[in-house]
């Protein structure tokens, strides 16, 4: 081989002069990336630059990926590639694959796409085309961020209904032998609201069939899977899953990264990344997950107020009309009930926290957070309205009952033993507690702050981290008395949490003192 | 240091655990994307993922960058980071800068474009925002391609004016000394159709004032840039292109990297990997990049035709007003010419190929290809009208006596021997001429299949390398007479140039044979 002849790799793909793969462990999150030496006789040949697509090819698979240079001399030698871990697994390599490149071929739905973005509408043949290559790494993430950006302002009922319907089918989908398989949801979390281990407990208790599958924080201080972890384990594989809700009628697991509406995993990660929330696309989000899970009948709540995700009761009432109508064209019997969203619900946030204010209301603690009780209760009573047993209306003091006479808390532990074993939750080393520096009236709590202030503390990767609410809205307060109580595990975590506090002005907002 | 304490890195900022920059050599293009451990304690604290957005500050300076996480045990160590190269030369970092990272502050433009994306208007400060925010590396591509999406089909006749603006104002200006600055450009390349020279040593023999910078080749087979550099230095700085400009009233330099709108160099990237061309965008685009270099008065040349970049002449004329209304408001004087763009132009195509037409057309070569002279001098002409010396309709007759007299040749010498002497454009080592398998007339050039061959026999990289053309449409031909003519430096890209052509059905389609 001359120098002047193609030296690491074939530029066209029929497999004489493929690059040899080196795991270099980057994780780009989804986006497949190919690292190439910009001295690579292919990146030369070819007129591969850095953001070019190439189809790469190795053992009969193919995939997507976005060419990355690396410097001549440096991680990579002529002849070798790198893959992002994404593009790692989804070709299915190992240190020293070979691999051929070549331009990377039309991708069906970039003209559907095109077309969106220039005002078509998308039937459903073209969402389909659309959701499959979001599915199968196919779209860069600059085509999927102008695929979000497009649908957007402009999903039409039918858009909508044809995304979540190619969510739905993209993905895998649980089956369950019940007819009524119910379900729960809060768009757009509010702080503390952590109801679903008592709705699922109230369910459960009632003979309700509710396999719950709940998600980590994303960007709070607990998710439910973060919180039901400190109290058993959560980490079940499908086999494990059915088991528990085969004995207990219901479960309470984490549900996972992506086997369920895979295409939501990746598009709400972009979403999150131009803080992008329309409602088409966050009703296609929740239901394509419901359905996937094999939910007939799901209740959704949607708290409002000013600072909420839902702003107003005309969004919320919106939002609602168009879950229920999606939901009925995808066959799932959605109902709504608009909450009050302005202030946080409980005391504790942060997942043990959370976890023991749960504990109290199912025990019947007569110091349970009132507030965390009776929203969980009313939104128990709406699940428990789909059965046919129990009558509109009905629902409510049915949960009421069920929770007071122990039979929730009974269903909790058993739900627990059935998953591995009901735990205590974690206590913090360290704790530190904000006082009032005058007397006054509590006005406002700034829940983005507050949860702010927890993760800084630890929260949730540090399971006791978090910070526990000593006062409400409305409650009068004197100097000197507890406003909230840090949680940390780590010295370095609480100075964090202070030093953010000290650069902030009142996260408790207090009035003038009273007179 | 306990195991508990934060052991690689400031959580928020106030500089005691600093990161330890590496060089990682990664060219990701322009965005800037900082690589971390995903064990790294910062990570860890502050719930930092692939894809999150984080301040990297270090010296004083700060920029914004996009996370990807490393194995633990890989690339980097606990307490170490890596930067992508653009996100290296943006913070002037060197191997072994300390660091420190916290959450991204917002970017004041994000809601614009949100704003922009749910319809409503960008006004004139807000596209100031977007593109100052552009220019600085403050937009991911995700937020970049959201931008431009949410633009594409909708930037009004204010809005593309503002972004114009915008895009100059963001940008360094040249200044010459002299009320008309003449300048051309062509709208969407068509293969071959090398003017430029031609037309800037006609205009500069006719003492107007042409400073032309031009670009290299992106997707074609040579760039203005690449096939003068087979001629003359193009690599110029400021200062020795204004002594060329002194002298000799013109210039043909390569316009370099970013000086000159540089919000249009990142925008272009990320429209090109979405294929959108919106009109408005392409004006702001070749009219930012004009005024920056300082031009006063510009030819645009917008050939048409069903396989040019212009389908249509009514999407022409379109583009023709919004170019000249625009031009008006941002002080530039913009005409436009409508040509044909239905077939190549010239016979060569790659760098040396192209610059043995221009030679034979500024030197009167009997044989030089009509169609590049007939299509300069259209161009020259209307560039000429410009002065006030010259009376409208009057350009092209003087620009024919200019280039046949022999001034625009003796122009064009002195300046090539002003940026650093004439040279002779290189020949190729190896050639292969297809041929004729039967007799017929031509009917069809297929522009994009010549312009890949042209690119796999190793054009623009290899500037003698590409494809020459020996037959024009409607020229009758005999079995076994010339097609093309194949020009390759390396056996290999000669190799790869004929399997192409082997795969591929007649680039030179010929009609039944006459009877």
């Amino acid at each position: 081989m001359t120098a002047q002849e193609p030296s690491c790799c074939d530029a066209h793909g029929d497999g004489q002069h493929p690059l040899t793969l080196r795991r270099l462990g980057i994780d780009t999150h989804q986006e497949a990336v190919i690292y190439m030496p910009s001295d690579c006789h292919v990146c030369r040949a070819e007129g591969f630059q850095a953001r070019s697509r190439v189809l790469v090819s190795a053992n009969g698979h193919s995939i997507l990926a976005t060419v990355n240079q690396t410097t001549p001399g440096g991680l990579l030698a002529p002849g070798e590639a790198g893959l992002s871990e994404a593009a790692w697994g989804r070709l299915d390599a190992s240190e020293g694959t070979q691999v051929t490149l070549r331009h990377a071929p039309a991708v069906e739905s970039h003209g559907a796409i095109r077309g969106k973005i220039h005002g078509k509408r998308l039937g459903r043949e073209a969402m389909r085309h659309v959701v499959e290559d979001v599915v199968a790494g196919r779209l860069s993430d600059i085509y999927l961020s102008a695929f979000i950006t497009a649908c957007a302002a402009t999903l039409d009922f039918d858009e909508v209904v044809s995304l979540t319907q190619a969510m739905i089918d993209t993905g895998q989908r649980l089956e369950w032998q019940s007819d009524l398989v119910v379900d729960k949801h809060c768009v757009g979390g509010l702080l503390g609201n952590r109801t679903t281990p008592i709705v699922v407990a109230v369910a459960a208790a009632c003979g309700l069939t509710i396999p719950k599958t709940s998600s980590r924080a994303i960007t709070s201080p607990a998710g439910t899977a973060d919180v039901m972890e400190t109290l058993a384990p959560v980490d079940l594989d499908e086999a494990a899953m059915r088991r528990v809700v085969e004995r207990e009628r219901g479960c309470l697991v984490w549900g996972g990264s992506s086997r369920l509406s895979p295409a939501d995993d990746i598009l709400i990660r972009v979403e999150r990344a131009l803080d992008l929330d329309s409602l088409g696309q966050l009703v296609a989000s929740v239901l394509s997950k419901k359905a996937a899970a094999g939910s007939t009948h799901v209740l959704i709540d949607i708290p409002h107020g000013p600072k909420a995700k839902v702003r107003s009761v005309d969004t919320a009432q919106q939002l609602g009309r168009l879950l229920e109508g999606v939901g009925r064209l995808v066959d799932l019997d959605v109902r709504v009930l608009l909450t009050d969203g302005s202030r946080p619900i409980g005391r504790g946030f942060g997942p043990a926290l959370e976890a023991r204010d749960v504990l109290a209301v199912l025990q019947n603690d007569p110091n349970a957070p009132a507030d965390l009780r009776e929203r969980a209760l009313d939104v128990a009573g709406a699940v428990l309205e789909f059965s046919p047993n129990i009558s509109a209306g009905g629902g409510p003091r049915v949960a009421r009952r069920v929770l007071e006479d122990g039979a929730a808390w009974s269903k909790f532990q058993a739900i627990c033993e059935a998953q591995g074993g009901l735990r205590e939750p974690p206590r913090a080393a360290l704790t530190h507690t904000v006082e009032a520096t005058r007397a006054g009236q509590v006005l406002e709590l700034d829940n983005r702050r507050l949860s702010r202030v927890a993760k800084f503390a630890g929260a949730p990767a540090d399971p006791a981290a978090g910070l526990e609410l000593h006062v409400g809205i409305g409650d009068s307060v004197e100097a000197g008395q507890p406003l909230f109580t840090l949680h940390a595990q780590a010295k370095g975590e609480l100075g964090y949490a202070l030093d953010y506090l000290e650069r902030e002005a009142d996260l408790v907002r207090l009035g003038k003192e009273e007179a």
